[in-house]
């Protein structure tokens, strides 16, 4: 495995020239210039994360959920019980959960790693053990877990994201899994894009008003420690607010740019890691495809921080990598429509741009 | 094969009932309530199209793209020549178009129907033989056809749905081809919503402001003559502007509806011959996706006017039955989480609203 500080140096930026060669070749296909357009961007930023011209369609999308525990649910920002985790991680061995039945159709695996959940996951079939705590402590009360922690839960996301890569995945999709996890994401939004935590904080996975009131306390209360921390180290303010699975698709996501392999980002949880991630290193963002547009408001304000285009705007607030997952056939076929297409030249097509 | 009259004597409206247990059966699947979005909301309507619940997921989606040509051409309202159209009809044969590259992706079929191409189709293999007339008359300067070529055209496309259909086909999806084709579909959508003239009418794939302004005159011509003509006859207002393939596009949803086969809508072009069908039975709506939003201005005012949501905002402007073939994995991905998903009850998962 590659640690963290390795990683750091050996990430480059995306290729520049490859980019430009896709853009060129988009002018040359059977279609009006820019016709197809979002696709037209994806392949291009594809082409430019691959080090090939032209890059192969991706073919083994893999989507790694990881799970962990927040001690911030004692305030009572969410109507569901700290249990539900656990459940839903049986849930996702046995195949009942939406992002399995999303998988299934776009031909994605799913991989489940227990990084942080408070609750005996030794029995589930397919999770992966690589737990660092038991859940993170209450961000409104306190550090969520220490540096070291943090800086541990990274570098299980960099170890499994390697492990996938190493396997064939050749697309890597994030999920989460976490009741509580859209407080501690809020947070990270609001303290890296320095919006309020009225503009980021959510009804997560639908909260009434009195969760919501205590909800946005609690992110204040953390927001109010991290002015007097004032830390430069992203990964000093990760262990402050948490959590586990939120550092650990960081290290997901630092794989991803290390090795070439574009990563997909789900929802806001993502959206908060990546945005760890790229102040860890300013080249990650060149790696990243942003999924969908959650309906949490801190996901619009982290994709603007971050320049991303959301490749779907579908009302999803579900979290477990479903939104990303979904997004695959349009890469794919974006990817397949500057690789597949004939030229103007080679079908005999005339060219109203010529 | 059904006349147009006797399948309008047949739709019926889509299931209510079906409507209902999938609303019922979303709040029981092991997510927070609603938190799949569109999701939900296009499982729950392919459940009212088909007859039995719970549906089974659409396995055989299958575009069509019908090609025609268009007499306006003559007045300059696009940069590409009229031959283009059959170029393209030579190239899908050969399987270098966009929409080619999309329907392998998504694992569509793709069938092309000549039903008025102003060219030689005939050596072309897999090309659909159903030519109603070599190309439309000008629109800007009098009917684009008569009644009896429209009605033709109508009853080229439910012969062509019926003949997908009787294959096994369990998800429509429609393609257009037809340099110009933008130009009769904003005079319909201006028609049938009542919008200005300007509302509907956009650059197509790609024209200068010189050649917007013809368009926006050929368009306002016919729409005087239409207001002249004063007609409750959709048919009528179709042979009136054209084109051919709009008018066989109406067909082939008409063909959905009766067999309560779900139609996709791709771009424009369909969302104009969605207006016609729907105006010649009211209940053709309920068995409507939109797949994509145009960047043509017509396509928002259409689909506000039928109340359909459009799945895919990727900023296309192709057609082909590109925006319709993209939006297939998520249609699957809505009725597989229906279908396949486990409860509350059955994952042992507790929920938050009980």
């Amino acid at each position: 495995m590659t640690t963290l500080e390795e990683l750091l140096n050996r990430i480059v930026p995306a290729s520049e020239e490859n980019y430009k060669k896709s853009e060129q070749r988009q002018s040359t296909l059977t279609k009006p210039p820019g016709s197809l357009g979002a696709l037209e961007r994806i392949a291009n930023k594809f082409s430019s994360i691959r080090e090939v011209f032209p890059p192969l369609v991706p073919s083994v999308p893999s989507v790694v959920i990881f799970a962990g525990d927040h001690g911030v649910l004692k305030e009572g920002v969410s109507p569901w019980p700290k249990e539900v985790t656990l459940q839903m991680l049986a849930n996702f061995s046995a195949g009942g959960a939406a992002i399995n039945a999303i998988a299934s159709q776009v031909g994605a695996s799913v991989s489940v790693v227990d990084v942080g959940v408070d609750g005996d996951t030794s029995k589930l079939e397919r999770v992966i053990f690589k737990k660092v705590r038991r859940g993170t402590a209450n961000l409104a009360k306190g550090s969520a877990m220490s540096f070291d922690e943090a800086h541990k839960a990274i570098e299980v996301g960099i170890e499994v994201g390697e492990s996938v890569i190493a396997s064939g995945a050749d697309l890597l999709l994030t999920g989460d899994m976490g009741i509580g996890n859209t407080t501690p994401s809020a947070a990270l939004i609001s303290w890296f894009t320095g919006s309020t935590v009225e503009e980021t904080t959510g009804r997560g996975t639908g909260i009434d008003d009195e969760r919501m009131r205590i909800k946005v306390r609690a992110i204040a209360d953390a927001i109010g420690r991290l002015k007097i921390l004032n830390s430069n180290d992203p990964i000093e303010v990760l262990a402050e607010v948490g959590g586990l699975e939120i550092a650990a698709i960081c290290g997901f996501i630092l794989a991803g740019a290390l090795h070439r392999v574009p990563v997909v980002l789900d929802g806001v949880i993502a959206d908060a890691a990546a945005l760890v991630a790229c102040r860890l290193h300013v080249n990650v963002v060149d790696y990243l495809f942003a999924g969908h547009m959650s309906m949490e408001p801190g996901a619009v304000k982290a994709l603007e921080y971050l320049g991303l285009e959301p490749i779907l705007k579908l009302d999803l607030r579900l979290g477990e990598g479903t939104g990303a997952c979904l997004s695959v056939p349009l890469i794919q076929s974006a990817v397949r429509t500057l690789t597949e297409m004939a030229t103007f030249e080679s079908a005999g097509v005339s060219d109203a741009t010529h």
